[in-house]
């Protein structure tokens, strides 16, 4: 196990009617002037807006508004936010939605004390030393952004996706009422299932030894989401479902389950890659690269790969050599990601094998992975296995 | 699942050699003047106070001492710590011990500001309203008070041990370094052990339906600390052992494993009358109880107990009943705290069968427990199973 520190400060406030609280909790962290930042269309249809509004009215918070934000939120929207801040003097930022409204509000609350253009902290050319406190109403259990330090966000000029960590990204408190959670798409639901999996499998495919703890804490989570998935995908108002994939995103993602050991994130940041290009919903392009990167990666610690497939996905090893039980615990996975409908290769989630030199060529400072280290003719093999074109 | 809300907005620093730290850790949550509290001779003798003291020294910090925590802490070093904190304007509370340690420091942070005598806190008399900052040095994992909102007091006169949960009681900052671990006497390690299996069984046992995801990282909690113990007990010095210990006592009592469910804690309220009467150490306390309590309500929900023994024990389900296998569990459960060198009864624990009416008639409130409801009558037949007067 390695040295670590863990503080995941954000006040959860989870289950029924618990929008209704906002107002009060903005006030709670010192909010006056919040901007409210959000997608479109349901949030609106919902009523979920005009309660949250009512909740803000109600405890005299004064509010403005910032709509449109989309899957793989770029920058623009950001531009816009600093902007309306800065000239209308709010205070909090109050994302509704899930990862792409959170995220977005994440990089507002750095840019507008920031003297400089925003895209800066996310290239590193300048740290966040400062931001605006944030808190959230979440929609769409998926990216973990209510209690993680990340932040992602697109640049339009150049199609950039870069990632953003901080503790400054802990939202100061994080409203999670999983009935918000029934009208999603079942498609959307599926993506975020995939992506709270990934988080946890980012962090559990590792070098480090001695973390049988956290192993056996990200096995408890995956099997957990494992068998609730089906739950929600058949009945969108089993309220206990959309409860266990909502409170399961959060950990998947605020590093309980990565304390002490050495993370992965190749598989993140190649599909970043694919979304970027092809505007790929971040949770599909997991479930088109983590198969492929498994195979790819599997005989570095066959052993890791043989107590995911038995802890997880129930590979009965009577028979089999480790390799054979490896195998079968990447297949169970495969074919939980297509029962969610998820693309299963590279094409069907809108690539094509000809881009695939660029796509390898354009991660991050030319490298990825911690597991197995990955550098772009690694990265090309990895998209080959994802590609129908072999 | 039960709405909740969960908060542990500890900074959590884990590792070799974090106690070099405390200084600046002080500075960092405002504190200037701080009270160093601790129990006695080991940490005077293994040099972690001076340690300590040199790291305040070196970030500026003002410190006075008081030494002489005993475990189940005692009232009077609450007095005499918020007469010294007031009298010298000390500002930020450091306990270095374990829960005994943090207890008394969490009851004088509540102290210095309230204008009335703390124990009218510890009885609901009043409200904790406000607190002096703490943060701690992590030396015994058991008390899981690191990161929990607890604090458990017993006050001499009428010799009444009292617990008080509110979040003021949550530390600032926890320095956890499994190597301050190594000198407990085996003995405090099996007491320490067996208490923060408590605090995830008290959780674990309850009547919410649909808790499947808390289930699964309770027994992912208490499997790894099973599998622990002994390699911990066997060789003081096996870092990884002792390591999962400290990280898990402290996700054992911070409500991880609690949030959304009705919790039960008859065993620890039964547990503390013993420690009260007889000065039983906390976790010997639970010990006895423990076991007593399961044989009586197993039958409340025969299929909770059944899911105990065979994800958390390994108990073969194959050619028993229901009703075997949960017995099963509790047996092995027994076997596991009498290999800590834990007592097995009440009379081993110090205590005596005559006095049991007088033990169940004194439990606060006169009843106890939510998974099955007791009164002094049942708390009565409780403790005559723990007893060898049969």
């Amino acid at each position: 196990m390695l040295n670590f520190e863990f503080c995941s400060p954000t006040k959860f406030v989870f289950g029924r009617d618990t929008q209704q609280r906002v107002g009060s909790l903005v006030r709670e962290f010192g909010g006056t002037r919040a901007l409210i930042v959000y997608g479109g269309g349901s949030v609106v249809r919902s009523g979920l807006l005009d309660q949250v509004k009512a909740s803000l009215d109600a405890a005299g918070v004064y509010h403005m508004e910032l709509g449109g934000v989309k899957p793989n939120p770029r920058s623009d929207l950001v531009y816009e936010g600093i902007r309306i801040c800065r000239e209308n003097q709010l205070d909090f930022l109050l994302p509704i939605g899930g990862g792409s409204a959170i995220d977005t509000a994440k990089a507002i609350a750095d840019g507008v004390p920031y003297d400089g253009d925003f895209w800066d902290l996310y290239t590193r050319k300048a740290e966040v030393k400062t931001a605006l406190p944030h808190g959230c109403v979440l929609t769409i259990p998926a990216a973990g952004s209510e209690g993680s330090n990340s932040s992602v966000i697109t640049k339009i000029e150049g199609n950039l996706k870069r990632g953003l960590s901080t503790e400054f990204h802990r939202p100061r408190f994080a409203v999670m009422n999983p009935e918000l959670t029934f009208t999603l798409p079942r498609y959307q639901l599926g993506c975020g299932v995939t992506d709270m999996m990934a988080h946890i499998m980012e962090r559990y495919f590792t070098n480090t030894k001695d973390v049988d703890l956290t192993d056996r804490l990200a096995e408890a989570l995956l099997v957990s989401i494992r068998e609730a998935a089906p739950r929600a995908m058949a009945d969108t108002t089993d309220y206990e479902a959309h409860a266990t994939l909502m409170w399961a995103g959060m950990l998947a993602h605020n590093n309980s389950v990565g304390v002490g050991r050495e993370q992965d994130w190749a598989s993140h940041q190649i599909g970043h890659e694919i979304s970027a290009k092809y505007d790929t919903a971040h949770g599909a392009s997991l479930a088109i690269v983590f198969p492929a990167w498994m195979q790819y990666v599997y005989k570095h610690d066959v052993k890791r790969f043989v107590q995911f497939a038995t802890r997880v996905w129930g590979v009965d090893p009577a028979g089999k050599t480790d390799e054979e039980i490896a195998i079968a615990g990447i297949h169970a996975m495969q074919a939980f990601f297509l029962s969610l409908g998820m693309p299963a290769t590279l094409e069907q989630g809108g690539g094509k094998a000809e881009d695939i030199p660029a796509l390898a060529a354009n991660v991050v400072n030319g490298r990825s992975g911690n597991f197995v280290k990955l550098f772009p003719p690694q990265i090309e093999e990895i998209l080959h296995i994802a590609s129908e074109a072999k």
